[in-house]
């Protein structure tokens, strides 16, 4: 990961929510005192963004100790520790809240996709993201994904070339776009193209597609599709596929299937931090 | 809403998908083309952030025509039509993905909290948000809270007080914490005391409390706290409640639930956006 | 504080007076130069700010040692030393003067602050800040209010309800206005009405104002107020107090007096700053 | 004035006060209020800053009509009206104080300045500033100074070279540190030197000062020091200058007087906003 | 482009060429001159950046004109005018030297990578560009490459995968570097890899990479690399590749020549601006 | 320089390459893996730059070591290292690119200013750069002049006063402009004024001008000019001026010769780096 950029959203995180300062701890809390603080789960689950934590609390006060109990991509169970932080109480009241936003949030997706994943492991096919993701966090999103056992599909606009249903019609077909895009895209980027169906697929496959997207497809017309690439391009399955016809579309023989609601719909996994006092 | 941040934001998250340049969609659409497009309901739910998604198109080019059909907070029924814009197909190309994340993530947001509110409607009890919310976005995941129905507990740190377990335990005591915060806390901002059981939910009410937040009370807990309580404060249900137990819970007589998964843990609903080119 | 913030405001400080060199010292100066520098104070006062101009020379170079000989909040007397520096004489020549400028106009605010505030030490009343701030430096100056032994009013208007004139006409009436406010608001918010008159107060007691300012009220008319008042509602005089008129508004029973001139008008305190190289 | 750096810094003093929501004005006012407002003034003095004022408002809304009535340098007297703007009451209710802000502190400026450069307007000096400015601030204090009527120094570090103090002693003498800055600033420099006495006066005139700095002299020892200099020389008096000593300096003969106090220590000049809400 | 950077990268500029202001232009022109300013050609070339050069001015005051006369990509010889622009005098006095810093640096890169391409129009191979560019202009350098009518290479480390000789060594080899990349990286990217002889060609080859780039190799090197590749990947010549050698590299059969002199060392074309003040 | 600065250049650049993340490395590289890189010369030159270089690796990497073997100014000869640093691989091969791109580019211009200066350096005339620079980098490209031993000419609009033909005929004359700024200006800046031809000049020292601008003259014009000047400004020739005339224009006596080409068209000096991977 790009860390400069992780850290400014962190920056940001902490601004959002510190505000001009910490009402409560600032009155409440001397500065002199000091704390422990530990990360636990209070829900199964696979631990993502541990370095992030770390991070929220080291801007506020590069002195504190962060001990990491579980790494990235480790399975938690219930009760389990995760990390154990000491400094100053102050810094762990005021960075608690934005700490465990990040934590839950990132390894509820990998969580998420981890189950997913595991769902389909006996079959070769890999379980891929989606643009559809938090505005702002989306390399957090991705990696989230990829701890989690998923693969990632293009990042953005500018490193995948996906030609979708508007800009074949814009460009006057399927043949028309693809030979458009080989002579103007970069020697290290491969073409894909949505289809919606088998006559599309055909067209697509002829004019050099590299990697073809079967939109929507029941299993069925996917199964065909299968047969009708014949292993000359990389087929995406994709369209409203859920844990429950994960395994059906896996059976098709696609070779990827990429979900939306890896980023979009993951819920926080639950994770506590708990604050002992320290005495001098 | 500030719309100054708001508009950052939507810079942000353009830029994130967009990159240094959209590589399929500048290499294959003219300049000149223009096109119609239209945000349309897969699911029924309630609409939020419409202003956001025209935002982030006219932010990309301040000509285009966005017809707005549904406002923020009107229920919408699958199939049916949100907004229409019109602009150049580049525009509408680039910017989609970005636009329905932000509507997807906000809609979702209002329609999990519409759906918990009305569960409740006939009790004299408020559902109100968290600050378990995805950095960076608080501020419109609150605004959809509100969108949805529900009320907002403080933004962030700043304003508002809420003395946890752990300022509790730093300062001696409930009476003690109060105490302090009475001297030094702005004559406009009231005091929010979280307790676990009703020793201490009596001795924040002597302290003189505004507000207390009962922390993972059962049902028959937080019953007898709203007898003690007798009308003195404002008292907050709190810890792990779901559209499960929401019903029970508001039963007890409390004036506030609050639920971090309303914004933790939305699904996004599903929008979708088609293009339609336009023949000049 | 914020200390993020406070950051990014030492370094626009930084920028906006180095531009992209100090032609004189780096001309002039040599890198292996090393000195030391004390900051004393030229007038009595009371010190505020010695932070942030630590701030601005390890921002330079965080090398540099920096002793603090009175801290925030501290009498100064002409003559006494605030704090040593020791470094590179690039770093004391260069940081000296935006160092100055803080540690001047933060000490500035907390010295008028501190001698309203001692005029009326003898009365159950506070005096408060207000918006009427230097822009950019709100942080910063209602801080050093709080130095200067008076309190913090709303920060802005996020964190606080003020329902001023125009206001309460285009909600139809103080009552109104109170009774949307009351609904829409957050649990922990109190509401603030400025009234003109006894009649206005009565009506805003009536629709249970938790604060009233009287605005630009004579003193007779304040001690009518504070009696209809009987204690229900906090009591704030504003408009146009200063230190000549301080204590007889404090004798009138109100329970808050708000200056603007503590912070729009408070007069530098004068600090200086000496260097005396090192010889190695 | 660099227009970009204001409206940033116009952003940066609308964000510290607005937030995420301006929490009354939303609750209480409907989006399709209009009203007029009118800036007056409540005290006799210089205008400056109805630009940045009018900037303020035309950020939260490009649509609002602002109608300046005394441009920056007109003397406007109490109960003078300084502009008027129509436009949304939300937009004139959360503009108001940034805008107020900005006009009576820049105001202020201008008025203290224009107040000193006419005592002493029958002699051949002017009167200049001083980096002593609010940090973020100097562009606009700077620009008051010259409204005023006075004349700027430096802006900073980058654009003038002055030779203090300590950089003559780690240079190892007067002559020695202006012969190397001869040899090492732009053609297009002059250099300044800081003197403290007659005899650093003379050697500073030997070496080829362009301009001296006579630190904290008497207007006596001025006197002299104009006698010696002969017209070679720009001097400058500085150093304690306030509105009683001012004409004896002027009378010394000097070319400058730089006062820290126009910027450092001038009070807000009363300015006031009024709004009328419109029927429609 | 995504002209939101585009935009930032001009305001970049304009500020670091202005500062506070342009203290020749602010006093000498009064606000109400206009003028018309042409855009021409000293020297022959193809023009680039002319969009830029637009948005420099409409920064600083969005009513100005500007016409275009010759598109990016067009050429033209020497007096031709490429623009006319009319506005206030201001704005075109303080914003022409920095829309000519990028008209200049965008057109000379375009006019030398069309000098270049068009030394090997005849051959079937491209000419593409690296990331040997200058700091924080690149997206505007690589636009400019291909108005020239050159390719571009990766924009980045994110957007293509480029294996070089120390990436092979730490991962023990060229067939294992490939293997593990082939496991891992998006399935739209393709695997390139740096090869300084045949034997690791063959290697790599064996491995399927997709494209080799061929590093520092003499002509008849290449000529064999061809032929050993037999058409299966894409041959990329690179390293020190000048106007001098380019022609006898194309002739050797591979694909694509990349060269770092696009970028980093091609001069700026003489461009000029004159301005024809307008009388009223 | 302004470091402060220079920093977020580097973060900028870095950003640009490096994007989300380093595709190439992170997926090949352990994280535990440490490298020595090292720096040398390819061709013989001015090396300028190589603190920025280690900025750009201490920015990714505090911990890195980095071993400076040529200061800014030194000559380097083909194959003599410049630097060696020590570190984590992924650090050094993520930022290898960056960190060349700056080196290159300075050490470019440090090479052709000492190339020019050397040329001329029996006369006593300074080469000066102008503000014909790349967008951004100016302070980097202004200082790597200075290493190269030329001087540096006003840095932008704001710190030095140079009349142009527009400005004149705008203002009414030379004559009239000059008296203008000097009432305007800053008592520290010189006046310097552009003139075509002998009358101008003549006109321009009579109203005082300071340093006088000798646009696109021959050498005879030039020569005339110095008579007609007889010490009284500053002379400098500018417009055209190349290596192969510069010696005959210094030749003619004026002071300062100014060549835009020093930044704008300096070609990048070849630097390499080579990692070797270190066994634990």
């Amino acid at each position: 990961m790009n860390w400069m950029e992780v850290e400014q959203l962190v920056r940001l995180a902490l601004s959002e929510d510190i505000g001009y300062r910490d009402i409560t701890t600032e009155n409440l809390i001397g500065p002199d005192l000091r704390s422990m603080g530990v990360f636990y789960a209070k829900q199964e689950g696979i631990v993502c963004g541990i370095d992030v934590a770390e991070r929220v609390f080291s801007i506020l006060d590069p002195t504190i100790s962060f001990n990491i109990l579980k790494e990235d991509g480790d399975l938690i169970r219930e009760g389990e520790e995760v990390a154990r932080i000491t400094g100053p109480t102050r810094t762990l009241l005021t960075g608690e809240r934005v700490a465990l936003n990040f934590l839950q949030h990132m390894s509820g997706i990998a969580t998420k996709t981890n189950d997913l994943v595991d769902r389909i492991r006996h079959f070769p096919v890999k379980v891929v993201d989606t643009r559809k993701t938090t505005p702002g966090l989306r390399a957090l999103e991705k990696y989230a994904v990829r701890i989690g056992g998923g693969s990632n599909h293009r990042f953005g606009l500018f490193d995948g070339v996906l030609i979708k249903d508007n800009h074949i019609r814009a460009a006057g077909g399927i043949t028309e776009a693809i030979q458009v895009l080989q002579r103007r895209i970069s020697h290290l980027s491969k073409i894909e193209v949505e289809v919606e169906n088998l006559e599309q697929l055909r067209e697509a496959l002829s004019a050099g597609a590299d990697v073809v997207l079967l939109d929507n497809m029941e299993p069925d017309m996917m199964r065909e599709a299968v047969k009708i690439n014949a292993g000359r391009a990389i087929l995406e399955a994709s369209g409203g596929i859920t844990q429950d016809t994960l395994v059906e579309v896996a059976k098709t023989g696609v070779d990827l299937i990429s979900i939306g609601g890896l980023t979009h719909s993951a819920n926080a996994l639950d994770i506590s931090f708990n604050i002992i006092s320290l005495k001098d």
